[in-house]
């Protein structure tokens, strides 16, 4: 059942002395498992997007788009959005996993590494289950993976929580036998806590999210330095050795990549500012921050239409609409994370973030900037549909430079409220709050 | 000169409590840079190893490999080389920048995220460059990046490290003056230690390495996911509905991929275990796992071509070779840099994993394993040349198990050492050594 190493762990129970206790560890073969968790969240968050690449590579041109492209395209988006949520899952069991098992030896790590590869090949079990659903080897195969995924972590659980604490207790045993009588291991139980109605680890939301905005961000960049070098024959022959001529060609391109990139770092931003003031993320915090990132996983099909404005300017309406959609939905589950964590203010926020607090409104106008850019621009394309690529282009300038100037913006909107309320009803209070806090207390 | 916002650090100098300091801090829009430079790092790694991809893609049959091909390929592995320095050395400023800089504001947050977007440009400037050599305009933008990128970095080492400190002096000053003498602000200053001579920060080295290995063993997915999905029409056609056919075509591939997964994530298993028992990475076992990096990025490469077995039969010996050489060449540089920790092994190495320590034979061996079994598998090509692909399976095959009964070959080995040296020297000192740590003291 267990393998050749797992009975090694049981000898971490020497080393308890305070300073000497992490290289003892390492010696004996058990680590603590953090940097192997980042690892896994890097793998998982790139396993988890890559499946947006089918739909961005589907080739649309105004005269083929017909029911059959229509299809296709639903088809990979529905496949995305659901291997985005299995991959999630699989990771929400990691960490749930890892939560129990705190330190990892040398065959958990393999056998980690291994459980990686299993979950590497769902998007594909999962895109031939689409492709073919009267063919069960799609099913088929996507079982297998979930089962020996299901066994490979199932047997961590096993051969740590379950089996590890009686191996060491056998081997303390045979120990005390032979060498004579020692202190009673019961350093060995402490390892593993099983509590799995405690929030998720802030920490490893993060790392995965990040994972996610990386390769999202960089996903264009594959693309342009692979396709976009022009051809050195083709630049002679087209535009008479004029390099500039045949860049130009790709300009949308370029633009895309950059309001791409730009777009999805702030999006990063948001949220990095955001979970520096929460204290610990509940389920439901979980929960809205992956949808949020599946959204965020389909920006770059957004940017890859506004990079098709050259070839088919007659569907550039449709492309900002989608885009400005994409961007609205990928903002608006930040800002519910946020009002989400206010309903339980007092276990999941800083002081300075909560009601009344130093940064509430900072915070607000950060996360609310997304949703309202985006929104004012879908409705501005409904009016003044002539102008929407004009429109796309002003919003994906304006937003960074916003950012820029918020906390300046901020505390000038404040201040005009408190004018505006000081005008309403005059001063008495004023005494009291001089040494109150900055933002709130402003007026 | 400076944005609107930097002169917001000096209000960090309040909180000083050492328990709500970090919520304070986080108020007053100071963050600590730690989740900032995870994300940085995920995202370099991923520009870094970006350029593999047009090597892998470059399509070779045998008819066609004429010298234009060879060329180019040689030109696309050189920019990839050269990507992946320049990348890194990118990498290794922005760490050292950081190592200064201790704390971030929004507006820092923001230039790191414009440097960011500056830095994934490099590799196609480059690749235009080494293109058009004769064209000015690729050498052009690439200076204009390396100068945009030199100027953000230093005008956020400016902005902090030079008028930061006279900016909170004044305003403290100022402050003082209003509303009355205070302690004075010691602890700004103490932010930003400037010691450009201390070793690489470990975690960072850690971060960048895990980033690299995440892309490079998911490089072949993201192909696999996209290409191999067979197409309906074909099935039906060609295979008579059979989906098992249609997939056994594809089936080099998938062999492939786990071939490199499970090469990817040994090799980060080797480099997780080694920088385990490393305390201080100094500057040339940063280049060292540099170049263990590039050579890491180029397996997507290997695994490529043996993927090609199917197509292009008769030129398996060499790509068998090439690949046998990259994984030595990784696995080497990785040996390398455990070398070179031992060589200042007082400072770098963990107690343990020094010369005599518990650890030592067995990080030895982990380290030792995959240049021995590509250095066999290369020279055993050479003897048995029409078995190269049989041999180079068995060694993909072989290395994961021997991976899994290290421990317990080392000990047997060392079992096996000490039994002959017993014969050769009949045993005197058996009785000191019944006490001391297990390995090397087993004789």
């Amino acid at each position: 059942m267990s393998g050749p190493q797992t009975p090694e762990p049981a000898l971490g129970i020497q080393g308890d002395a305070p300073t000497g206790a992490r290289d003892e560890d390492a010696a004996d073969g058990i680590q603590h498992s953090h940097r192997m968790l980042s690892f896994s969240d890097a793998l998982l968050s790139i396993i988890a997007t890559v499946m947006i690449l089918p739909v961005t590579h589907t080739e649309i041109s105004p005269e083929q788009f017909d029911k059959s492209i229509q299809k296709l395209l639903a088809t990979r988006i529905a496949v995305y959005l659901m291997t985005f949520l299995i991959v999630t899952v699989a990771w929400a069991a990691h960490t749930r996993l890892f939560q129990v098992v705190g330190k990892i030896d040398d065959t958990l790590a393999l056998l980690n590494l291994a459980c990686m590869m299993t979950i590497t090949f769902l998007p594909f079990t999962f895109s031939l289950m689409v492709t073919f659903p009267e063919v069960p080897l799609g099913i088929f195969l996507f079982c297998m993976c979930v089962i020996t995924i299901g066994a490979v972590q199932s047997y961590l659980l096993m051969a740590t929580v379950i089996f590890l604490p009686y191996v060491s207790k056998v081997s303390s045993w045979c120990k005390g036998r032979l060498v004579g009588p020692q202190e009673p291991p019961a350093h060995s139980m402490e390892f593993f806590t099983f509590d799995l109605h405690e929030p998720l680890s802030k920490e490893r939301v993060e790392a995965f999210s990040d994972g996610v905005y990386a390769i999202v961000a960089t996903l264009l960049i594959l693309d342009i330095c692979e396709d976009n070098v022009p051809d050195p024959r083709d630049v002679k022959e087209k535009f008479h050795g004029s390099l500039v001529a045949a860049l130009s060609v790709y300009g949308p391109h370029f633009l895309a990549y950059f309001g791409s990139f730009a777009t999805v770092g702030l999006l990063w931003f948001a949220h990095h500012s955001l979970f520096l003031h929460i204290r610990k993320a509940t389920q439901s915090m979980g929960l809205l921050n992956t949808l949020s990132l599946a959204f965020v996983g389909g920006l770059p099909l957004a940017y890859q239409q506004t990079s098709a404005f050259v070839r088919q300017p007659h569907d550039e309406l449709e492309s900002v609409r989608v885009s400005c959609a994409i961007i609205f939905l990928a903002s608006i589950f930040q800002f519910a994370i946020w009002t989400t964590a206010l309903l339980h203010e007092g276990e999941t926020l800083q002081p300075s973030a909560r009601f009344g607090g130093r940064e509430h409104a900072f915070m607000f106008a950060k996360l609310a900037l997304y949703p309202c850019a985006s929104l004012l621009a879908f409705a501005s394309t409904c009016f003044l549909s002539r102008f929407s690529t004009a429109i796309f282009h002003l919003m994906q300038i304006a937003v960074p430079f916003a950012f820029l100037l918020l906390r300046l913006l901020v505390r000038l909107g404040l201040a005009l409220l408190c004018a505006m309320r000081g005008l309403a009803q005059p001063a008495t209070q004023a005494e009291e709050d001089a040494h109150a806090p900055l933002l709130p207390a402003a007026c």
